[in-house]
């Protein structure tokens, strides 16, 4: 049984990872991360011991790795024989291969150290190294999470490539929009509930099937209208390209 | 007083809009519609009489255009004088402007036939041709909605525009990812969390201070990843350029 975990790295992941897994009753037994600010707030959020070097790790059940994509490895070399996992999204899981037991556990949410997040809705992808590996994942992940996926690592990757496109993507045409509204003195919050309106009813059917708008009814004129009033040429670039795309996918 | 309103089309604008005054107390008095058949199903929704043609328009205090951008100024030629207001974003409130008392109301919101929707939460934006009928338009929206907003025909253009990136852009977004994930066979759902999360942040903090992901973050080498597993080539254009701009923009 998986009872005590080491978390590594001391930043969003690792804080909420750590915040769930202490409200399921497990046994954080240490938090160790280089950065030592962050690494002893987060020690000290969930009461547990922190080292901010690697060769202090204490003897657990299982280690989470928790640094960015591009420290895994390093990382991992330094570390004794306790099964471990990454959480990375967009990282194969053979970085960890020279370990007796190893896996992955990727929440698919973007997440952050301040804003309070209800783990069991967040859903989580689950690879291991052995059947016997990812039955124990399986099962610990069932305890901060209602949404347990198996998905190996190139499945994951393209998750993760939509992950980016749907949330980043999205984020930035609202950013453009607060920016050209900003400019003429106009309130952002009108906007407010349409991007509410607009997330929600992917939850009641396809977005294929949600698509409105001018480029999706062919309605050129507009779109050359709103082309005519936008300035900024990255913007346009950006208007052009996307209408384009949509106008194609619907003339059809 | 306003009291009576005739509602001319019966599209998702003239249902929503017919269904809020009902709900307020005013009397629609008449659907007009070229469509007989959602003409008339709008008519009984609402327990009114219903033309097909324009020229069988009755008396009353109001109307409201509710037909597509490109047929509002044929449909204001034929209308008697009676105060008149149209409800399209993009269309200058000058269309109006051979009639005595015109106006816009503009609800800010992608409106369905089908989805009930809380209207007391759109915001409404106004526009008169002149001061009273401002108040008077005024009066009236705030009993149907808690948000009203007066902004003039060019600011109304802007927002138009800013709406179209915010949420059909955005609704794209969801749409490619749908496509690479079915391709592979990955559940959408697993994005679904993370497509509300996004949205709602909007509602903390401004979107440039949401900003997450690769190209945020500067991470190239994720970048290149993405793009080598994107086989289709609209999306990897898309992916490049949205990629670009927000790498440039906050590298500064």
């Amino acid at each position: 049984m998986i009872k005590k975990i080491t978390i590594i790295g001391s930043g969003n992941v690792a804080t909420q990872l750590s915040l769930a897994f202490k409200r399921a009753n497990f046994e954080i037994i240490q938090i160790i991360s280089r950065n030592q600010k962050s690494g002893e707030q987060l020690a000290k959020k969930i009461n547990t011991s922190f080292s901010n070097d690697i060769k202090g790790v204490l003897k657990s059940d299982f280690i989470i790795i928790c640094v960015n994509d591009d420290n895994i490895s390093s990382v991992v070399k330094k570390l004794p024989d306790i099964p471990v996992v990454h959480t990375s999204g967009n990282t194969s899981i053979e970085v960890l291969k020279n370990k007796k037991i190893y896996g992955v556990i990727y929440p698919v949410q973007s997440l952050s150290k301040e804003r309070k997040i209800n783990f069991n809705n967040v859903p989580v992808c689950v690879e291991a190294s052995n059947r016997n590996f990812e039955k124990k994942l399986v099962t610990i992940i069932k305890k901060i999470s209602n949404h347990v996926y198996i998905l190996d690592s190139k499945s994951r990757k393209y998750l993760h490539l939509s992950a980016v496109i749907t949330s980043n993507f999205s984020n930035y045409c609202y950013s453009i929009s607060k920016d050209i509204l900003d400019q003429k003195k106009i309130d952002f919050s009108l906007l407010k509930p349409l991007i509410i309106y607009t997330a929600e009813k992917t939850l009641y059917q396809e977005p294929k099937l949600n698509q409105t708008g001018p480029a999706k009814r062919g309605d050129k004129k507009t779109i050359k209208e709103h082309l005519e009033i936008l300035d900024n040429k990255n913007y346009k670039n950006i208007y052009k390209l996307l209408s384009k795309n949509i106008l194609k996918e619907y003339e059809k």
